[in-house]
């Protein structure tokens, strides 16, 4: 259970197989977020269409609403939400820090109000463990801080020293042997820290092991950096995540650094708002073009909106309001990250991964801001993907 | 091409095959309305799974946007919204009276602001025909004015006269032979007028006849009487459609009563306010019952929730106000309603169906008001389903 076994790599980039109890997963890959227990807009039937693998959902969320008990009588995710394969949950941690309202936070836990009803909740590692364990994902994360940005260094480094404390109490309260929980390195965009808490969590040995704290604020240059810096110092045996991440060149990024899995609500996200992803960058489906264009939105896409629909009528729908256009939309967004990261691991497997992503890369950036004359792609990006290869 | 060919019959009620350009369609039938081009949050791909035989669409709404030449340029309904079976599309004459703004009704045709920016938007028999060639439906109906309720009856009267006169125009225009034009019968809730419809409109021995002017808030003994009178007197070999109908007590009471089509916007809106149709009444997903049951919505139901999903995770998902749970109860609505006509045309196969409308009957209406305290269903509904038999 939960072996991880590297079939190929190219560079720092690699393909893995990974087995959970509800299946293997093939590594790199997206994860969809089902905040509630729900990708918004889209069936369980849809995602094994797409090719998603996991679905994530969020601890905290549950927790208020439905509460974990009424999970867990329908046998816990699976049953809850029809998704039929494997879960990741997150520790909640996070979101009791950007939704929770007037929280408090001790060595002991986190007391919070709720942002449904201001209720006060409590978070501890062990109830965070207790609540996860209900809710019966393959793969559970340690509660943790994730600090804001900026903090001061002194606030990062104490946090995250607690986040070690708060690992070794999850890892005493857990019990399931069928869940998977991954310690998560915190530490900013601080080498030294980042490096203090590598050395105070690799011990424990989890299955896997999470890059949180990025993508809060920071720049994309001190964040690749950090995640460089991270994954590099990472056990290669073991997959490692890189949390809340990320549009597609993040993927394409964090892959060559040698991250396995990623999540964000971006996809689903950008759809409702009517925005597409392409291999030409982020389609704006609400400006005038797409409104009399009798393409579909990615000729290259298997996805159904792309079997079925031009970019006018999708246009249309999103005019009128239609519950069908974020629908189509977000199903779309998550396919093309999906195939964004089969091509990702057919790159790897063939050992081409740096040319590959800088091919997707000129294309991707064709056009945009901030792109280095020469290379035509951002510095940070040109750096990830070649540096060391 | 458009024949109606009577396969069954149990009192007045019939089954029937009704060929149309894009396939043959069983009779009765419910249709899904699919008002700006799509059935609010359902896929086509959904709707032939669910049994959906036609779907319908608004000349009104379409006219406005995105406009007829799109959809033609999509090579009509099909093409554009990927529904790949019949179309039906009303005329926009009932539109223009509901929605539209100080419209100005003339001999010539009705002028009216538009809901969406006031501009000014003219339609006519030959312009609704025209609108309704370009849209492409394999059965459009003639423009016609619905008189609201309650109206004098000298203006039914005048207006029924004009709907006459329309229609002769919008059959004179019509070109297209690959679409069959309905016409519709108006009256009100007077026995006369209607019989004056009928006189005026029966020679001109459209394909198909429309029962309108009904459920506009008349009351249901006034408007079953009419739908019995009108329906006896139209022609046993074309088929007969009673617009804008209805709620499941509609379908099986107007099924005895002979007529052959139904639509309505009623599953997927209630659907969307969280009500699901069982053969015990509509379920109130709302309330505080359904949060904690493990049952489906309906056992013997075999939409996608059903299968899938329990009470309680649909309420959840209401709450949580998650675009899945519209988009899934709106599924199961009309998966309901094709099963109620999938039964009706069973039992009226077999020669039983007022006795089937009468089980049926007394279980959906157990226990509510208006009920007849001998036959434990209202008064109207067992006229409609036992007088005659």
């Amino acid at each position: 259970m939960f072996e991880f076994q590297i079939t190929a790599q190219s560079g720092r980039a690699r393909t893995a197989t990974f087995a959970t109890p509800h299946g293997a997963v093939q590594t790199p890959m997206f994860m969809p977020v089902g905040t509630q227990g729900t990708v918004k807009g889209i069936s369980p039937q849809e995602l094994t269409e797409i090719g998603s693998q996991i679905v994530l959902a969020n601890t905290y969320h549950l927790l208020l609403r439905p509460g974990p008990e009424l999970v867990a009588v329908h046998g816990g995710l699976p049953g809850f939400t029809a998704y039929p394969g494997p879960f990741l949950t997150d520790s909640g941690g996070f979101q009791v820090m950007s939704l929770g309202h007037m929280r408090r936070i001790t060595e002991e836990g986190v007391t919070f109000k709720s942002h449904l009803d201001g209720s006060s909740v409590y978070l501890s590692p062990e109830r965070s463990v207790e609540v996860q364990q209900a809710l019966g994902a393959d793969i559970i994360m340690a509660f943790d801080e994730c600090p804001p940005y900026p903090a001061e260094r002194d606030y990062i480094q104490a946090s995250l020293e607690r986040t070690v404390r708060w690992l070794e109490r999850c890892l005493t309260f857990k019990s399931r042997d069928d869940q998977a929980l991954f310690a998560i390195v915190q530490g900013g965009i601080h080498s030294d820290l980042r490096q203090q808490s590598l050395d105070a969590t690799l011990p424990f040995s989890t299955p896997g092991f999470a890059i949180g704290g990025l993508a809060v604020g920071e720049g994309k240059a001190e964040m690749y950096a950090a995640v460089e810096y991270t994954a590099a110092r990472l056990p290669a045996d073991k997959p490692r995540y890189l949390m809340g991440v990320g549009h597609p060149e993040d993927l394409v990024a964090g892959i060559a650094l040698g991250v396995d899995m990623f999540d964000c609500v971006y996809p689903t996200r950008t759809g409702r708002f009517g925005y597409a992803l392409t291999d030409d960058g982020r389609l704006n489906m609400n400006s005038s073009a797409p409104r009399t264009s009798l393409e579909p939105i990615d000729p290259d896409c298997d996805c159904y909106a792309c079997r079925h629909y031009t970019r006018a009528y999708l246009a249309h729908l999103l005019r009128a309001e239609e519950m069908l256009a974020p629908r189509m939309l977000s199903l779309h967004n998550l396919r093309y990250l999906h195939r964004l990261v089969e091509r990702a691991r057919e790159a790897i497997r063939v050992g081409r991964y740096a040319e590959w992503a800088l091919s997707w890369a000129a294309r991707y950036f064709k056009g945009k801001p901030k792109t280095d004359e020469m290379s035509g792609v951002p510095a940070w990006f040109a750096r990830s993907v070649t540096d060391d290869v």
